[in-house]
């Protein structure tokens, strides 16, 4: 190959080193061809039980995307994955930007895979069409879990919607779980009700916390802490250890004051942390005896039941609200009747019959 | 008047002592035709106005009429009451059954009535349709209250769902205080949602509880010790006193791991005896406390902007969702689709998707 770039201009640049020749032209064609064919629903069904991560990940790209074409392949893959699906645990994590997060899903997720399990971390992150992925936006972050070849790594589906984002995870759990995965993490940040949502998709819920002066409390949202079946308090490490311990035995009492979970099962604190490994094994411990204890007294196969549940009556709700508020003459009457109402002109009631009978007349 | 039950057979009766003679008996005929007579809107709401006690009954059992023209008329009462409302404080009061609501209900409103309030108390307990009302049923418990003038006590209306009893309730509220009532007080106990609807409507939110062995926390139900603003712990009388003190220290050290308010105000907890009275003075010390903070602030004010445009919403919503349950061809494919969902067989978006299609095609 002859060095092209050479002209009479002043910006004249040196003969390189020549790239190597192409040897095999029909092979790169076939390669660009493939890259524009999309899979069939079949063919990317086959992918993700023969464990291949490309069709995994196609199929979740297929999930988040907004085509309506789209739409009906993907429920395709997801029908014939479900028969596949369920054999897994799946754990969601939460806790306030600064807790470290994804230093914790890292070190905990090292363990797991070394314990020969083949782990998926998601993330549920309404926000990240916003701001570009608050979590999980930057795999580097989770260095050594990224090229683990039994973990498998997606940030967070965008979209306006927490409920939208929120359908398009619990579909990734049935795909990644189709693949063989069979620990699913969900990761979640403290926006909005995304916390809840997570809540209502995983089998074990985790609250990473940090020891301090107290004024870390603040920054959890109400209910988190009803919700947690263990608080982990993680940077548990050199001067903090003592301060861990300390904010252990103070969320220990709190727990005890709470009502008795449906589960049955009494939340428990441990402290750790991520940069030297101290009490990663025993948050595996805890969720495990979770595990044991729910799948004993059939509380596990009831909530994953109930929670099936769930999400086919809320986005059945969801979809009724969004048609009712998508009606340009009601959006109208709305901002009206809004007014009147904050201005006791008009009960809430009355003003709700007003836009109902707008709406079904 | 002769007696003219005397007749020739077996049955025979004595002649008794003659009830006096009718000397006006047109003035009967007028009672008796009121009586069968409707007031008017306009009659009920001048007698709320006037603070007529039985113009006010008159128009919650209108309120609370299934009667399609009683709802109009209803309609109408509210809409020219609703700009003399508003002028009151509203306090949610709840504590799982055993507590001693009434009791100290009864001391509380006796308390305020003395302090020249005027007191009005009405409840939210969607079971009672079922119990015939396991709350404020009985006027019975309430004894000083009940007779007191300045004391309105009216017991939850009736209905199957939470929804169309919050509704009466809210509606109910706006009569009180249009009849001059300052002091409204919403009593409800722990049946499923009940308690959130409650504080949905309170300006202030009330968690009564005992002292014990650590199980009188058993009872109440998950979240409500965050949406509370106080707790007062009752029955802080002769050996109980020690123990309601050491409850008292261990609730104020849990509610300072929750998160802050968005009220800021610092939920106070207090102890109290209903029966000696003790503790009574300093729970309205709070409430006031509570009071000055957030109207200063101006979250008192926005705070009921934004619940009466959550209950415009949530009534939308709730209807919504009824229309939709309620059609029998919904009904059948709802139950095909829950199994398929709770079978791994269909994904609950997917059956969703279905069930939408047939609602909306």
């Amino acid at each position: 190959m002859s060095n092209s770039k050479s002209k009479s201009s002043s910006l004249h640049e040196k003969a390189g080193i020549s790239p190597p020749e192409i040897t095999n032209v029909s092979a790169i064609n076939e390669i660009q061809q493939k890259r524009k064919l999309q899979p069939s629903s079949k063919e990317l069904v086959d992918g993700i039980l023969s464990s291949s991560r490309t069709a995994l990940s196609r199929a979740i790209t297929l999930i988040e995307s907004t085509n309506p074409e789209h739409l009906i392949k993907a429920n395709e893959v997801i029908k014939d994955c479900l028969p596949h699906a369920n054999n897994s645990v799946r754990i969601g994590i939460t806790g306030v930007p600064g807790v470290g997060k994804s230093t914790f899903i890292e070190a905990f997720g090292k363990y797991l895979t070394q314990s020969g399990k083949k782990v998926a971390v998601l993330a549920v992150d309404p926000s990240s069409s916003l701001s570009h992925g608050s979590i999980l936006g930057d795999k580097t972050r989770m260095e050594e879990l990224v090229k683990d070849e039994n973990a498998f790594i997606r940030p967070s589906a965008s979209g306006a919607t927490l409920g939208g984002v929120a359908r398009k995870t619990r579909e990734a759990i049935i795909l990644c779980e189709a693949a063989g995965f069979d620990t699913i993490i969900i990761e979640t940040v403290g926006v909005g009700q995304s916390e809840t949502a997570v809540h209502s998709m995983v089998d074990f819920f985790l609250l990473l916390k940090i020891s301090g002066a107290g004024d870390e409390l603040q920054g959890i949202k109400r209910g988190i802490m009803e919700m947690a079946d263990a608080i982990v308090i993680n940077k548990a490490d050199g001067d903090n250890v003592k301060k861990a311990n300390l904010a252990k035995v103070e969320f220990n009492r709190a727990l005890h004051l709470f009502p008795i979970k449906k589960s049955a099962w009494q939340p428990k604190v441990t402290t750790c942390s991520a940069v030297t490994k101290d009490g990663i094994p025993e948050v595996w411990e805890t969720i495990s005896s979770y595990f044991e204890q729910t799948k004993e007294t059939g509380y596990f196969q009831e909530n994953r039941k109930d929670q099936n549940h769930f999400w086919m009556m809320e986005t059945i709700n969801e979809q009724l609200k969004s048609k009712f508020y998508s009606q340009p003459n009601i959006l109208s009457e709305l901002e009206k009747n809004k007014k009147a109402v904050q201005n006791n002109e008009i009960s809430p009631f009355a003003a709700a019959q007003n836009l109902l009978e707008l709406y079904f007349k």
